[in-house]
Formats: C-alpha cells, sequence, structure tokens
C-alpha cells in the first residue's frame, strides 16, 4: 500500500557515517533512504550573552538545505536574504531537542553549534537533523571529555526523532516524500535514548485526527526511535 | 498551589468582545485573564500566486505584539527589519489552524487575512489569537453569506486552542505567564468545535513527559476547548 | 459643510482613558472621533550612546498602525522589512515635540520611549499620538518622582498637537480622513501648554496658500491646542 | 554677530552651474556658500504603478550625501544597507515641493526624478537641493517641449527655498553650518516664483518660539526666496 | 619546500565523482586533495528578464560555503542576511568562466544554474568549483541533447582553472590553504581546454611582482590545466 | 579605427584637479575623457577591531555611482538597500590595489577611508578611481607628515591604473565606453610607480584570448601606467 512498498511500521533503511569532516570537533552523514544530511558539531569555548558568567553551557543549531537538495531547484537563502519561516521553525527545534538531552552545568560555559544541512532530501529532514546532530553532539562531547575540559558526561542520554502520520487511512512509520505530500496528518515525535518524551508536533493541514489514531501514531513513534537510537549508539561505540 | 489560586483544571476568565474597529470585516478583543489580543479579519477578492485558478480559498494570519504588551519593552519587529522566528512561527501556526475549520472550495478564490495584535501579554498569547482569530473569520464569512457571495457555509467547525502544562510536578490548564515560565513542559492543543484534533505542539525545555502525562494534559485541553468553544458561539450569535 | 457637520473651528470628540495596559510605566488610549492611539510610556534606566555621561536624559517616540487600522488592510511593516518613510517621519516628530517640553537635566540619565500604536485611524493620527504620547510621558514621570528618583519635576508644560488645514476653500481645524485626503493644504501644529510653539508642518500636495490663510489657521490650532491641553490636565489629575 | 559676517538678511553668496553633467537632462551644480549639490533630471517614459493609465505625470526626487561631504566622514548609507530616517524625510520634501509647481496633466504620463547629491555640506542642503533640482527639472522639461513630446508647459511657476531660524535670538537668512548647529529654532521655506507658500518647516529642538518671531522668520523667507528665484530664472534663460 | 612535500609543479590529487545527487540534472563532487566542493547543475525552461525574447541562453552560478567547511566556524550567510563580498566575486567568476566555454545560440533559451557548495575548504574552493560546475554542466547538457531538446553540442570546450602563486619566493601550481594564506602573490587561471585563456585574476596582498614571474605562474596553469582538463574527460565519458 | 579617432596605444585626456573639497584630509576630481571620479581621504585615528594593537595601519575604500552617471538612470543603492556585486568586487580591489603601495608599519595604527564616487561615466572607472584615489591618499598621508604624527614615508612607490582590452581584433589602451561594451576581451592591469606589478584582472565575457594577446595587452598598461604616474607626480607636487 505505501508507495515504497514498506509495511506501515517499517522504517526506510538508515545509515550514520561518522567523522565525514576534518575540521568539525564532531561529524557524520546521516541517510535515512534518500534523504541524506550532513550534521557538524562546532565547539567555541564563549556562551552568547544572556547566559554569560551563569557557569552553563549552551547548545544550538543551524539548518539549510542546497539550492538543488530538492526535486525542483530552491531559491538559496543567503542570496534571497535572509531564512524562510520553515528553515527558523527547525533549527529552533534542533536546538531545543538536543538541549533536552543536555546537562548544562556538566558542560560548563562553552557552546556547541550544530549545523545540519541538507544534501539530498526525500522527507523526514528534520528528523534526520536531530538524530544525525546527536550524533555530531556526542562525538564533539567526547573530544571534551578526553581533553579533560568537561570531567562529568553532560549527555544524559540520546536524544532521535522520526516522524508518523496518517497515510491513506493508515497510520504509518517514517513517511518519504511521496507520503508526506499526500499525508492530511504527520507529526514529528522527539524522544530520549531512555524513552521519556521531549517534544511531539502533530499537525494535519486540510484535515483533523482523533485521540485513538493518536495513540497510534506515539506507538510507531517509540518503535522507530528505538531503532533510531541502537544506530546511534553504535555509530559512536 | 497555582500563583493565581485557580483549580489545576480552572481556566482564567475569557471574555470575547465583538465589533471592536470599524474597518475590519470581522473583529473581536478576546482577553483571557490579562492576556488581550486584538484580532481582525481582511477580506481580499484575490488570492495568492500558488492558488490562482484554482477556485479554492485561502485563510493566512500574521501576528505582532505591540513593544510594551510586556511586562518589560521588546525592540518593535518593524525597527528591527524583520519578524523574528518565534512571531514566524506562531503565525503559521494560527494560519494553519484556521484553515483546518475552513472548505476552501466553498469560500471560492478570496482570501481573508486575520490579523493577531497582543496589546497585553500575560502567557498563552498564541492560543488567544487562534480563539479570537476565528470568531473574527466567522464574522467576516457572515458578511459574505448574508451579501450572497458566499452560500455554502465555508467554515465546517468552530477551531479553539488552550495551553496546557505541568508546574510544580501537576498537569494544569490554561497556564498564565508564571507558570509559562516556570514549567518545563508544556504545549498547545488546537481542537475544533467538533472535538477532532489539528494541531498538538507539546515540547520540554530542559526537562521531559511521560505518556501518562501526555494523556492528562490532553484530558485538560479537551476540557478548556470546549468552554472555549461555547464562549465563541454566544460571542457570534 | 463639513462631511461631519462640524462648524470650521470645531474639533472632534476627545477623549483620553488613562492605564489601559498593566505593564507600561504610563500609558493611555486617546480617542480623537474615530481616530483611536494607544499610547505607552516605557522607562529605562540607560541612555543612548551619543548621550551617555551627559547627565541629560533623552525622551525617544515610535509609531506603528496597525494592518486594519484603516480602511482597506496595510502591509504589516514587520513583514515588510523596514519601516516605511512616513512611519520614520512620524516617530522622529513625535520625539523631537515631546522633547521640547522636557528639562533633560531634571530628568537624569535615563530613557522615556514612547510607543504610539494606532488601533484605528480617521485622519490626524500623529496629532493623537503626540496629545496622547504627552499623557503617558506625564504618568510614568509622576512615577519617577513618587518614588523620589526624580526630584524637580522635568516636565516644563504640556504638549499637544492639531492638524488644520484648507478644506473646500476655508480653513478649518481638526481634518478627519475625509476632509484630509481632499485638503489640497494642511499642517500640524504643535504646541506647549503656555503657548509657546514648538513645530510648524503646512504642506500643500497640488496647491499653495497665502500668508493671510497662514494666519487663520495659526488661530484655529491655537484654539484647538487649547481645548486638548485641558482635556489632557483632567486625564492626569 | 554671525559667524560669517553677513548681515541678518543676507544671503550666502550664491551660484548655479547648468550642463555639467552630459547624460541627464537637466542638470546644474548649485552652491549656496560652501554647500555645493549636485541636480540632475533624468527623464523616463513611464510613471509608477498608482498612477499607470490616469494620464498624469509624476516627478519625484533623491537625495544623498557623499560619506565625506561632512566635517568628519559619515557612514555610506549604500554600505549600511539603508536610507536613514533624515535622508527618507528630505529626499519626499523635496518631491512634494517640486510638484507643488508642476501642472501634471501639462506634463503627461512621463516621470521625472530628481537626483541631489551633497558633494560638500555647510547647512542648508534640503533647500539648496530644491532650488536646484528645479533648475534642473526646467532644463528637462525645456527638451521636452522642444521635441514637441509637451505642448503645454507643465512648470508653473519657479520653486525655491530657504531656511531661515533664531540664532544667538536674533531672526536670520539663511543658516550656515555653524549657526544651523547652535540655533534652537529653524525652519525651511517653500515658495513658489509667484509668492505662493507651498511647505512650511518650523521646529524647536529644545527651545520654543512665538508668533511675532514666526512673522520676521517669514519675512525673511520671502526676502530670500525673491533672490534665488531671480537666479534660478538667469541660470535657466 | 612545500609544507605539503610537492614539487613545485605539482598538484594535489584530485577526483571527480558524478552522480552524487538524484535530483539535479547533473552533479559531481570534486575533491582537490583536502578542498572538496559539490557540484550540481539546474535546468530551467526560462531565462532572465534581460535576455527573454532573445533566442539566447543563459548560463549562472551560486557559491556558497558550509559553515563547519573551514577551519574555524563560519557565520552562515543564510543567517547573516546577505552573502559576503567574497561570495559574490567568487560567484559571479564562475558564472563568467562557465558562459565562455558555451554557445548560448546552441543552448537556445534555457538557463542552467550551477551551485557549487563547500563541503570542506583546504584552498583553492573556487577553482575547483569551476573544474566541477564544468563537469556538471556537461552532464545536464548530455540531458538536453539526448531527449532532443538540443542538437548541437552548445559546449564548445572544458572550462578549468586552477590557482599558482609564489610561495617563499618560487612559482607553486595549486597552493593549499597554508600555502595560499602564506603566499603574497597568488592568482587564479581559467582556461579552455584547447588551451585558449578565459579570465586571469592575479592579485599581490602586501607584495607585487614582475612579468617574469607572471610568464613562470602562466607556464605552471598551462600544465595544471591540462591535467584538470583530461580529468574531467574521463569522468564525463 | 576606434570611435574615438585615438591610436592604439593613445590614452583618453586625462587631468587631476586636487583640493576639490574642504573637508578631506585629502581630495581630488580625476578626468580620463568623459570619465569623472570624485576621490577623497579621509583619517582616523583608529583601525579595524581586525588589526586593533597590532600597531599596523590600514588603507580601505569606497566607490560608488550617482544614480545619473551613466547614460541611463541607475537605481541608487542606498535606495535599493544594498550595494550590488560589481560594487563591492571594485571598491574591494581599490582597497587591495592601494594597500601594495603603503607600508603598513610606517603609517602606525590609523585608517585611511578612500572614497570614490563617479560623477559621470565613460568607461574605466575603476582605474580612474584607483589613479585618483592614490593622489588623495598621498595628500592625506602629505598632511599626517607634516604634523609629526607619522615621521618615515609610508607610501613606497605610486599606484596607478588602466584597461586594456581587444578591440576589433587589436590590442587597445584605454578603452571608453563604447570600445568597452563591444570588447569580448578586457581587463584592468593595477602598477606601482617602480614599475612593479599589483594586480592584473583581464577577462573574456563570450570570447577568449591567446598568450601573445596577453603580452601586447601588458606592453600597451605599462606604456599607459607610465603616463599616468607622470601625471599623478605633477598633481601632487
Amino acid at each position: 500500500m505505501r508507495p515504497s512498498g514498506r509495511d506501515l511500521s517499517e522504517m526506510r533503511e538508515v545509515s550514520i557515517e561518522t567523522g565525514v569532516t576534518k575540521h568539525a570537533e564532531g561529524s557524520c552523514l546521516i541517510r535515512m533512504g534518500d534523504t541524506h544530511v550532513l550534521c557538524t558539531a562546532s565547539l567555541e569555548e564563549r556562551v552568547p550573552p544572556f547566559i554569560k558568567g551563569s557557569g552553563l553551557g549552551w547548545v544550538t543549531a543551524e539548518y539549510g538545505m542546497l539550492p538543488r537538495s530538492t526535486s525542483s531547484r530552491m531559491r538559496r537563502e543567503a542570496a534571497a536574504g535572509k531564512q524562510g519561516g520553515r528553515t527558523v521553525e527547525i533549527q529552533r527545534l534542533i536546538g531545543r531537542a538536543l538541549r533536552a538531552g543536555v546537562d548544562r552545568v556538566a558542560l560548563g560555559e562553552r557552546q556547541i553549534t550544530i549545523d545540519c544541512d541538507v544534501i539530498q532530501a526525500d522527507g523526514g529532514t528534520r528528523c534526520a537533523a536531530i538524530t544525525g546532530g546527536w550524533v555530531a553532539l556526542r562525538l564533539a562531547v567526547n573530544k571534551l571529555m578526553k581533553t579533560g575540559a568537561v570531567v562529568s558526561d553532560p549527555l544524559i542520554s540520546e536524544v532521535a526523532a522520526v516522524s508518523c502520520g496518517v497515510y491513506a487511512g493508515q497510520s504509518v512509520l517514517d513517511l518519504d516524500y511521496p507520503e508526506d505530500s499526500d499525508a492530511g496528518v504527520d507529526g514529528n515525535f522527539i524522544l530520549r535514548g531512555d524513552g521519556r518524551l521531549i517534544e511531539i508536533q502533530m499537525s494535519a493541514e486540510g484535515s483533523t485526527f482523533s485521540r485513538q489514531q493518536m495513540g497510534e501514531l506515539m506507538d510507531l513513534a517509540e518503535k522507530g526511535v528505538g531503532e533510531l537510537v541502537a544506530l546511534q549508539r553504535s555509530a559512536v561505540a
């Protein structure tokens, strides 16, 4: 029934390749099917003004799509002179999600910026960005701990995300682009590796959903995130 | 236990005053406690380029806060030269939510813009904007139907929104600013008058939540939206 | 002869309601007929860089119109990415006018920002903004004096403004929108409560005027400002 | 008493050199003492959208200062990414003033843009820009009439401007920079060659003025503009 | 003598991998040592306004660097709100260079946009972008010819570029980042596959050079481009 | 053969008038035929952040064209809200070129900004800007040396620039606008007064060139710059 022939609760093939750029403190290329996102972590020994002197660290994120990551070319945001509303929403989401897995006291007064750049898009880029972003973050924090700059591990648990939605009347896991453009109802679920919920964004464009469907989607999300966390663990091992 | 002395499932006092500006096709001032939002609906007999010629209508929204609607003065976005990320997120949410209650075929090729301007803020401005925005929309559509420009009612059901969150370990309804700034977990629930879900945005800044808590918050949201829909109905009667 | 039926030297009904927002140090809603402007005063214990260390205070103003304050919806300046030329002109005028009534030594090194937001427009918004802005300023200064932060009153005199113009060949006071859009010659007169002139901006779009007409308009302006100052005094009493 | 040794009602030496650039349809370099402004008129056979099809013409103006036209270097507005509030105010004033001398029906559906670029500044640049701008406009219109594109002269009368102010307690004509920076009260008076008033902008920064002073300043302005109009006439003869 | 141990006239190892993204009409990842640039060609059946109706085609380019392609993180240009001067210069250069190898009549009225995004930078990114950009262009044109949309081959010859400079007093080929940051004199040489010169940009920051050195650098450039063209040919074979 | 009737190696008439503005530390108006550029040097006793505390000075440049310096009016960059790509390229070039003639240690920690504003354009504006810019720089440095602020002359040699190109198949010196718009191949050559090369920018839009032609153009450039340097010397004598 799904365009890709997948089962309702079957994820796309996912791979996480680490160490893909020589400059960043942590990096990976995550592939969720044909969605490919390059994630890098950049460490700076300074924090934004609003927490200067607080002793707390900060994790933030930026998101971008290469102009031809999509089926038809998108205008380059740098040329347009600003980041679009969708970009701003997504990068705020990524940062907020990752911070939910961070002990900012343990991190100390330093900032890690996660850049998530979509090389090729086929649905679910923000979930791939969060899942891959956490891997880049983990690798950068490992470096900090190796040098002794940070003693107690500031990462409480993994953070991973997956999309679920109602496609052709059925609740399905990990929507690809053909499903995503057709689904009236879909959402992103962000969980920690210990199963706790961090963020849920369910929305229905031109449609609605019931509490029962909401329950089905959450079951799928828990299954999917479980698989992603396993992949994260082996990637950073 | 709540700073305001309210029960866990008790909303603030809500009032909706219609017809507050002489120019707009529909307008109201919604007060949810000390949160006051002016909502206007502006009708135009043209649609955005991407649906020109489709026969479909469009409902969109813009959101703003007066510089001194908040406890300390915020920089005016027009002076800053752009709308902040939060503003962009909120106005996209309002538009998406309201469209979920609209039959765009019945509306016909015309656009209604809902402007939501926060006069005074005390938490929950986006929920007030959606709830009041629907009232302004309803009034503007009524005008269209009275003139015969639109024959079949394009509004399928009411659309209303309420925030819920975990405050001091308890699930509470309709957070005001003191609660909101303290709650690690909170979210916005948008429902239709017929009880169908439109959008859920649960997020946890520096915290997490469980599926059981998610269930409690949804119960509260259904209660709160039920009360708001009753107020919407009497406001437009 | 006037569209509203008013006498040549008759102002619209004016009311000034104070204390309309709980956050601002001073606030009022001024209504000059159907022109409604919300004015707030925000106090900050810092001054712009160009007077830092001078011991002098600063009063500045910002002006905005809600998108549907006008007969047809205007584009939101925050969305357009900049304040238009008219907005910039008006807010510079308001700030300059109010400063003419302020003893900046007595105010001390602090800044008061007057925000004037037009809720509903029907001509004469800049005059309403100045007149209401002064009331907000007065209330904020009263607060400063009550706490003892300021000892000697920094407000020398009231500041109020009114528009006059030549409509259908006759000199008239306080133009409303139908008159304003028709008048070839009109201007704004800003005076202090003690009768001294602060600013005159007479201009003729597609027309001209004589020195005798200039004299008639000044007579009307003195009458109108006299009435406004009386209302200001009772509003802040 | 004046820093320059001039009498109270004595203008600076003024010269107007025409034909200073080979590309523009009309051009002049106006020198009012050490204030030098290059004015060009550019003709286009199209009008702004808001009057398309009306049969009416349009005259508009833009104003700029070379970065080192002033005593200390100013930031280039193109580099700053926007025109400042003062620039916007001035160029709107120049356009409005010049249009007051134009019969837009006789001009026909075409646009003339007057560019006023300050090469060297010593006070009174906006008045020099208006006075020189009219000369450039006259020369461009002459060209139109020579080719027969325009038959009836669209220029009703000359337009010229001069500043007056209260310096050291005395009303003086044509303020230079040392006077201007010291005068609490000053203004710009724009008149037509036939003596009719077009625009008056009197303002007092940190001061006030009386009706009697207003009369004295208007007397000076009429004298000054009379002299400027004579120079305009001989420049375009 | 060179930090990398290379001979004076030895290039870094270069590889060109084609078909790296499924959406673009042509794509490659070019690696010149540690400089990695992703190049995509996007075809549109429309041209910029200035050649509409001329029957001529257009080839243009855009350039960007991922924020962490460099040793320390650069600010994202989309977030900064504009493309920096260096970016604008480089993308104009790439477009101009590629057009020198295109018969725009044979291409017909369509546009090909070459996006060059630097994944990892180690000197010479603009040369890599031109060389890889041509490969993406060739592949996109091949597609056009296969479908019969274009009959006569619009690509006259290959276009490739290499940097040369004076490092430690010696003329060297293909500077990497450590050399580039140290060289007082360096430049980019763009040639066609048939040996004709397209563009030379020699510059000396804080230094100068002689005509003899200019000759040596041109000899090196001819050697380097010869090698690059051979690689381009086998990549697109 | 040339539109102007000049010989292949003949420059336009060049004049350099110094002291053209009373405010700048150095200034000149350079005329290369009908290309007129006003150059001013502004001295500031501070340097950009990236060299603060280094003891080194800085020379930078900005470039602009008056809107009607060209045959048809160009949009004012300040009004457009940004400097175009061509402007940015040119002003970076001017600054880089002038710095190649400066001993930044001898200059000491101060900045000189060269503003080059094109009053009238007829081809070769960037070369005129560099040649005139050096004169303004020389005059400003002379002032510094006269006051004793600078002891050892920081100007190593003159810096001048000329354009050369292939017009109608022939190598020609100093292209004017009619030649420039027709030449497939042209470039700018920047040399010091001692004959050393600083920068070469040869480019071919829709054409190519050979090494032999490159040699001819360099011969012409050396001849042209020789003449310009002689004029510079007599201008500052």
